[in-house]
């Protein structure tokens, strides 16, 4: 029997869904728990996370409620470090190519989508920031450029592997960012952005994008209309927040 | 015979030191090339990593003088990859454990080097932010927290791992820096910095550095004499460069 293993996430955190998308794909058996990131419980960081944020895992131990967690597991935390074990678990899945230059081009695609996609993305949504919407579409070109010269399969070929689990959810948000308008940015700037995006020159990536986001693992865990809700609210969170901030 | 490896580096840049420990450890052929980062060739951009940074790798192909590198052999780049990678070739060196829960606390370790002693040692170092000298202490702890219970051995056990190949550079300079004074911080924080880091609690962690400063692959690519040298260097050249800044 395999060990246990608990994910500790949220529907909406992206860090969550890196995880639970290769969970999916690899088959792995192990128990959900969401954690209440606006009250979150003490136990939390007490004897999960310390830094209390999710995704965090336990592994191995007895079989305990997943808010009695027991001193017997293995803690861990970080999406990066956390992909790569399930796929380190489940070999099977071939989430991590078995060659050492597949295995590093898997890795570096990750550094490219984290440094050059998902920050940008998240300076443009969260504070508007000028110029973010050209680093976007700079790093979705980057991200082109590594892609299989076959126009087909996923990021580094054929095999579905951890650089598309933590392609996924940057892939949705920002596309739910420039299609929807949804983001503190001046709106007039996700056209901009669409129109890049949209043009013949970024087939190859669009086509990508569509095919991670058809995925069944990635479906399960990342859906266009529920999250494009959920980051509403997290705008009018953000406002709130500031608007708050100025009057006092 | 393996496959040729050339590494496009500089022995004052501690990404570069990453690798390079990595394949001192793997007692990998290969060969090593020189940047000069502050007149970089054309050719290194344009024909092996784009971002213009060290370190980058050329892997396979033809045996070629290095500035003038095959079409045929692969490039790649980003000290974390290359040192997984290289992890990957020479298995026997055992740079990382074959244990998937292993190897997650190993990428586990490496993430909480970079960023909570690392980034906050560099906006120390080269801006002299305040309360950074306090998260390098705090991050000291985190990352002491984290060593063996046996209070022997390395990041994650008796091997030595590319953690410790990650963490070397980081406690090097960071020694350099509280020891000697040598950054752009307030001198009379080195001073507390340092009173910090030899007190009794962080006995462990002390020792841990001592070890891996003196593992001979980080001795033959870190010395506390001459990378202290080329720090000074380094704060001179800060120090000019906002001098000019300033007066225009
Ligand atoms: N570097 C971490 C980041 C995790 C993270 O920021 N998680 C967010 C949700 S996406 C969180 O837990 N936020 C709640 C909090 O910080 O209180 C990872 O990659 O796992
Ligand atoms: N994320 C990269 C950073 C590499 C980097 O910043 N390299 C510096 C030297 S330590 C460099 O090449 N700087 C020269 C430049 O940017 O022109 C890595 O980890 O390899």
């Amino acid at each position: 029997m395999p060990e246990q293993l608990t994910l500790y996430g949220h529907r909406h955190s992206s860090t969550s869904m890196i995880v639970a998308i290769a969970l999916s794909e690899a088959k792995a058996e192990h128990t959900f728990y969401e954690v209440d990131l606006r009250n979150k419980p003490a136990w939390f960081a007490e004897n999960i996370n310390p830094a209390g944020k999710v995704p965090a895992i336990t592994y191995g131990g007895p079989t305990v409620p997943p808010d009695q967690p027991s001193p017997q597991s293995t803690k861990l935390a970080e999406s990066l470090v956390l992909v790569e074990l399930v796929a380190d678990l489940h070999p099977a899945a071939g989430l991590l190519p078995s060659d050492p230059l597949k295995r590093a081009k898997v890795r570096f695609f990750v550094t490219t989508v984290q440094t050059r996609y998902l920050e940008p993305y998240f300076h443009w949504f969260a504070f508007g920031r000028p110029g973010a919407w050209r680093e976007i579409y700079e790093g979705a070109r980057a991200i082109q450029a590594l892609l299989p010269e076959s126009g087909e399969g996923y990021a580094v070929g054929e095999e579905f592997t951890t650089a598309d689990c933590v392609f996924a959810p940057a892939a949705g948000r920002t596309k739910i960012a420039y299609e929807r308008g949804i983001g503190r940015f001046p709106p007039e700037e996700a056209v901009q952005l669409r129109e890049l995006m949209d043009a013949p020159e970024m087939a190859r990536f669009r086509a990508y994008v569509g095919r991670v986001l058809e995925r069944p693992s990635v479906k399960a865990n990342f859906g266009e209309d529920w999250v494009a809700e959920g980051t509403k609210v997290v705008v009018e969170l953000f406002n709130q927040r500031d608007a708050a901030s100025a009057s006092t």
